[in-house]
């Protein structure tokens, strides 16, 4: 048996005591946000009207290489973290292949992923400021359920607009939510005026991410004492979740370990960009070299097969505009679609970095998504949440080249959660009901041709 | 900031190489279990028929104190193993209480809960025995996700039989078992003769556990190459189960810790008794003093007010009898009664461990269980499951006289597992349609008047 064990885990004083952030190393920045009236850049002042002030500080500030990590949230993160970096042996072992493969599992908290590494931090800092609560939406949950654990331990008012239809599907996301005191609303509801006037064009209607964010949104402006929070795409989310890239290289180094590859799922970007900031910073800063990808579904490729460009990061056009890989705000991924990974744009982070060569992407098909996340629950005990499962299809790609090549890679990948609240996709895949989908070159222009001018 | 971490996690190398088996340790035994048909001491003979052979050694196995835990089994705890012992830091400030509290959390692998140490190691000798598979019964389903895993793991045939209101009520936990590739057959099914039988009998049944494990019996033994497996109750299941006493108690060794208190669930007893069984070894070998308690359901009190007597293990009265505490197999709590433990007996070496007086009970309501859970998932940021509650409710009530006497005792409990498949009883709690309900005297001893002869 090997000396590296099975799981590694870090001492709690070898936890880091800073936030890294990748743009501190990034000589050509990401495009500065914009104001959606005035099309000009978002000024501090602006931004502190929707967001936290600290935070919106955050999302602006592109060249603090570091920010220290409060101790309140350092120690909430103690109770859950750090997470462990898991050698696949069985993996390999299945696989026959000579690579080593690595995961850095964030699924064992009761949010079931990531999320909770920013939404604790954007509740303390909402806490600090001396707001009476946050709003936000949330379409599977996952974010609603992480940022409702984080108002519960800081007693904040945490008011959840829930996609109608995701209300009805899942109501078992609903009731985490609730036991932990969040107040969860299907959007479009009748207790905003986007809403109202949402359900009276469109009778019956079950929602979509873009009307729960306006109504969200106006539910933080309208309400004394409440701000709007976002589980993704912006960079103060990506500069949280650097917690899980440092943890990983800090397990690695812990051993010795050189990776070779990290290959991260990629929505709007939060994980992705959490796990690689490090990694991306060695490269950036010519220190290192790593093959780091992105991956994404075929049926929502914004990296692969989308455009470089300014857009609005919702389609209710409330939010800033970020120059970002972006399929265009009008984009719905197809319902057939049940991986997870639905968001039309991608972190101007992560895209600036995609722009600049640091990173590769690629797309996946949903069926073989699933095969591999069978596979892997099989073989390593763990129900990979679908949108993990994207980097797991990856590595095991990678890892059978390995197997044809002789290699002995490191590949390392981010395993952000679990899947048990999305056992009716599984049960799809388990009926051979699930097929793949790959949008039209059509249908993708037709909204990128809607792109704003600016 | 103390210097008891969190979380203490031992190393791989300290993990438990032999499972404990606190038989070995009691003058006096517990009783023989009984053939249903001679009531007569079962022969080794006899239990191979139903259980595989290794398996059946060690049920009747009280004298060898310590087991060694096979390399491949030990293999597969190192995937989810060691489990970590957690310091509740912040229920403990919450509570301002001078107690020191202690979780041995099992939640964290697919399963949700400590199932999986016991059908790891059931499906490990039944692989070894060269059978094709193994036939078992699921209530809510955490044994037979659990068993779906391991048998999945040595590539053995899983038939799980489900009882028809859970299979149709909980299909995301069918889900997660098909996902590992077992057969989840609703109970009573048409598939065997005793499931016609009751189908015939009572058309339109949802079924019930006892139902269930008379199927899945006849299933194991009307197919060539096929044994039946439990997960509780029987005392090679608190053997398996050993393992989170073990890793418990040397957590708190290698901190210097000494446990005042030992709380843990009691349904079956399969957690409890594996959680004990070291501490109580040391009480049985007058080494050490521990105030051991068993919490069950004020619905299901089968310690609190049952009778200490031979009975049948299951309704369909096709198992071994075994001396145990028990309400009388017919018993069946009240549909109200939501918070799991819903078995009519107990262990029978946690039975006679609480004649001897080594160990205590104490029985709860159901609400108060629920409030427990809320504020446990709260501050600690792990949503239990019900059962788990039930340690987590005494746990606290014990904290808080603690705050009143001042002592600072080290109160450890047992905490067993998720709720994320239970958020219908959450749900429940959340809209105030929780109630108690505590059996009459009467309806007791309707059933413990119907006590075998023996």
């Amino acid at each position: 048996m090997s000396t590296i064990p099975y799981k590694i885990y870090l001492e709690e004083s070898e936890m880091p005591k800073a936030w890294y952030n990748v743009r501190g190393d990034m000589k050509k920045k990401p495009a500065p946000i914009l104001n959606p009236g005035t099309l000009k850049p978002v000024t501090i002042d602006e931004l502190s009207g929707i967001f936290c002030r600290e935070l919106a500080e955050q999302e602006l500030d592109d060249t603090s290489r570091f920010i220290d990590i409060p101790d309140e949230i350092r120690s909430f993160y103690r109770m859950y973290r750090p997470s462990p970096l898991v050698r696949a042996y069985c993996l390999e072992e299945k696989l026959q292949t000579p690579a080593h493969i690595y995961y850095k599992f964030e699924g064992n908290n009761t949010s079931g992923s990531h999320k909770l590494n920013s939404a604790i931090a954007q509740a303390y800092y909402a806490k600090k400021q001396g707001l009476k609560g946050v709003t936000t939406e949330t379409g599977a949950g996952q974010w609603g359920t992480a940022l409702s654990m984080a108002c519960s331990y800081f007693d904040l008012d945490c008011q959840v607009y829930m996609v109608k239809v995701s209300y009805e599907q899942k109501p078992f996301r609903r009731e985490v939510m609730r036991t932990y005191g969040a107040k969860v609303t299907p959007s479009p509801s009748m207790e905003t005026e986007v809403g109202r006037k949402i359900n009276a064009e469109f009778p019956g209607t079950t929602g979509s991410l873009g009307c729960a964010i306006s109504e969200a949104v106006e539910a933080a402006t309208t309400q004394e004492g409440y701000r709007y929070v976002l589980g993704s795409v912006l960079s103060q989310v990506l500069l949280h979740q650097s917690v899980i890239g440092l943890e990983t290289k800090a397990a690695l180094d812990k051993y010795g370990i050189k990776a070779d590859m990290i290959i991260g799922c990629a929505g709007g970007g939060s994980n992705l960009g959490g796990l690689i900031s490090p990694f991306a910073g060695e490269i950036l800063r010519g220190e290192n070299n790593y093959d780091i990808i992105a991956v994404e579904p075929a049926s929502c490729p914004s990296l692969t097969r989308g455009r470089y460009a300014y857009d609005f990061c919702d389609t209710g056009k409330v939010c800033p505009l970020a120059k970002m890989y972006t399929l265009g705000s009008g984009f719905i991924p197809s319902a057939n679609h049940a991986g997870g990974l639905r968001y039309h744009g991608m972190s101007s982070v992560v895209s600036e970095l995609y722009d600049q060569g640091i990173i590769s992407a690629r797309s996946v098909e949903q069926t073989a998504v699933f095969e591999a996340a069978e596979m892997f629950a099989r073989i390593e005990g763990i129900l990979p949440a679908p949108e993990s499962s994207h980097a797991i299809r990856v590595a095991v790609d990678e890892a059978l080249k390995c197997k044809e090549t002789g290699e002995e890679k490191n590949i390392v990948f981010g395993l952000t959660g679990t899947g048990y609240f999305d056992m009716v996709a599984y049960q799809k895949y388990n009926d051979h009901e699930m097929s793949d989908y790959i949008p039209t070159d059509e249908e993708l222009s037709k909204s990128l041709n809607n792109l704003p001018k600016v």
